[in-house]
């Protein structure tokens, strides 16, 4: 099925717990955001939905595992270990914080408890997974924010790092703030708001740029959105004038945006057209849209897209997925590399949040008055409730950014936790 | 099927094609390679089989055709538009370069020539697709470039964008010139080779470091990579050497690369194991390579996963896919935008390639001497031939890189499309 969407070495390790008669001990992983990506003060969560799907149908086929046995990584692979793997399912436990949570760094957002052959094999799928949207909902927030109430609209799918991955960055763009998407998909399967009218393409297809505009009228009513810059974005918007209502608005995909969105609102106004609203995209990212807004450009909506769905100012995110605890025959150990720059906790933890400040303490502690964060996904291989569809989870995101996140907000160790790894270094 | 997977304008424009009767319009359209990726001198193309793979199979299924038909944008499309896309098929011409291909700034990568809609629907996903795999396969030529012969390996997948962007970013890798992947599910779908032993997990679930070591060995016999770093990089490499083999070598994840490998080097080399190699990973790219290699660090091979899997210092590239002629009732008319910042050229292009420069011309124009790079690769809708897999795809590669090529290498337009284009603007 979709075994072997992970790094080899997680399945040669997982050969090799079962060879070390390791297959009943239990780990306990936890995924953590190491490093904060460039320029940002948080991140906000996405890909949860992502993650828990992959966990509960994680299996390896008769082929997959037929093709496997023949790699020389599993020349001395135990014969019991592809029985293993051919009825293998997870059954452990995971706790995560939901989707649409406001991270800050070294803070932890998922942590699995499981045998550790079922908690070692998931660590790449779930790294890529949820970095990748947790990336592209930050910046959406970062994007929507700087907007200050004006709508964005997330375009970027031909620029994401496949089709499918438009498909997921569209969601976690809604998540973070956009107002809708582009991708159909996306609509189709989260029930995402979709907004896309026409391209340069539609203008170019008819003899006349009138014409064009006039045949998307007839097709899209007051829906309709006249893109004016296939030829010349003045006359496209005096064409757009003329032929008045019923319309949505303008659309401007290159050029001075302050200035063309001034002049093309003056053509707008003038026609009468006081309600046609005017759309801006084209390379806009959170600065150049601040840049815009404190300018005060005429424009009512923004579509975005390379720089927002490969999250183009941060790329990547320093997310890491580490043994904390191991317990075999009956003996728990916590455990942690001490790599000079690479040190981490060890300790199943838990994130306590507080009005004004984090702490992050063993599992198993209790804080008074704070948010236990991290909570029960699966349990035991079944996932405990249906996870919340994507508007609900946007709403959530809302409200954990109201107000703006600040940045460098403190996250203190317990005693607990702070004892705990004094005697592991 | 695959048909939703698109931006809604693109179907939004096929319904207005069709109302306005052009759905027996033939339309070409280009993708081209507008502007280069940031601090690159070419691309290395990829991709070209995600894409004939999905023009292959683009469908729409009834369930998906009916909720289209709900959406607010298909309020007045004409009934017969939806019994057409329930037929919909690909039935069009591709013309592309292949797979491994040098290209320069301004040049064509695909040309399209279809019924407009079938055209204009796959704008999109082609975008993605190709691009996506091209950056990779374009920052796997530079990294493999600098290090000179000393073995890349690609392990990236849990920084790629979405899991399944790590396979597709995997194969491009390979194409590029890595040696190899950690990503299973390339080798079992592409057979590109696979490399990967165990992570800090695995030498943290042993009691000791040495035990952890002793056990992997039992598994992976010459194959064997210790990983040095869990705990101490120096006492690590003497664990490491006085197991002694059999023995691959042993890797560093972490630390100051240079000193740690000269330093590893010899206490390897005093315990005799002149043969084991050292492998170094952690945020590493060309830039960094390159320092490493000038210095003479002595390092076998290099593990490579963030930069490369997302194209860190270049995510994005400004390719485009536009209408460049139309034929309508039997007339046919080139088109190009003329918008300042964004002017296409119009008129079905052909790229053709000489010892020191390239030359772009009509689609139907000869030049003596010339390589046509423009291969047809779909017929009315059919695959010419089956496509080349990645090695042989890396083997065209990598004499089409040797000697490396020149920056900014001339593309001469022919007097031809020249002339063409002046009565455009």
């Amino acid at each position: 099925m979709n075994g072997l969407l992970t790094d080899l070495y997680e399945l040669t390790m997982a050969a090799g717990y079962f060879a070390a008669g390791k297959q009943k001990d239990a780990g306990i992983f936890e995924f953590t955001v190491r490093r904060l990506p460039k320029n940002r003060d948080f991140v906000l969560t996405a890909g949860l939905h992502h993650a828990i799907d992959y966990l509960l149908n994680l299996r390896f086929t008769p082929e997959e595992i037929a093709w496997l046995k023949e790699l020389p990584n599993f020349r001395n692979a135990p014969a019991a270990f592809w029985d293993y793997l051919a009825t293998f399912r997870f059954t452990g436990n995971v706790f995560a914080v939901p989707e649409g949570t406001v991270l800050y760094e070294g803070q932890p957002l998922m942590n699995i408890q499981a045998p550790l052959i079922e908690g070692q094999i998931p660590e790449t799928f779930l790294l890529s997974a949820i970095t990748f949207e947790t990336l592209v909902a930050s910046k959406a927030a970062r994007i929507t924010h700087e907007a200050q109430g004006r709508s964005v609209v997330e375009f970027g799918t031909r620029r994401a790092h496949t089709p499918e991955a438009g498909v997921l960055g569209a969601r976690a763009a809604y998540i973070g703030g956009c107002a809708g998407t582009s991708n159909t998909l996306a609509g189709y399967r989260y029930g995402i708001p979709l907004m896309g009218t026409a391209a340069h393409s539609w203008v170019m297809s008819f003899a006349s740029e009138t014409e064009a505009f006039r045949e998307l009228q007839k097709l899209l009513g007051d829906r309709t959105v006249h893109l004016l810059d296939t030829y010349d974005t003045l006359q496209g918007a005096k064409n757009a004038a003329a032929l008045g209502g019923p319309l949505w608005g303008v659309r401007i995909d290159s050029g001075d945006f302050l200035d063309m969105s001034r002049k093309v609102r003056k053509i707008l106004d003038d026609a009468g057209l006081h309600g046609a609203k005017i759309m801006a995209s084209g390379d806009l990212e959170e600065v150049r849209i601040a840049q815009l807004v404190a300018q005060g450009a005429p424009i009512d909506a923004f579509g975005v897209g390379t720089e927002l769905a490969v999250s183009g100012d941060a790329p990547s995110m320093g997310a890491i997925y580490k043994l904390v605890e191991i317990e075999s025959g009956g003996e728990v150990r916590m455990t942690a590399k001490q790599s000079p720059d690479k040190k981490t906790l060890g300790g199943a933890k838990q994130l306590f949040r507080l009005p004004d400040h984090d702490v992050l303490a063993l599992h198993d502690e209790c804080i008074p008055g704070a948010e236990a964060m991290l909570k029960p996904c699966i349990l035991r291989g079944r996932l405990v409730q249906p996870l919340p569809d994507a508007a609900t989870i946007r709403a959530c995101a809302q409200a954990a950014m109201s107000p703006w996140p600040v940045a460098g907000r403190r996250t203190i160790l317990s005693p607990k936790l702070e004892k705990v790894n004094a005697g592991l270094a």
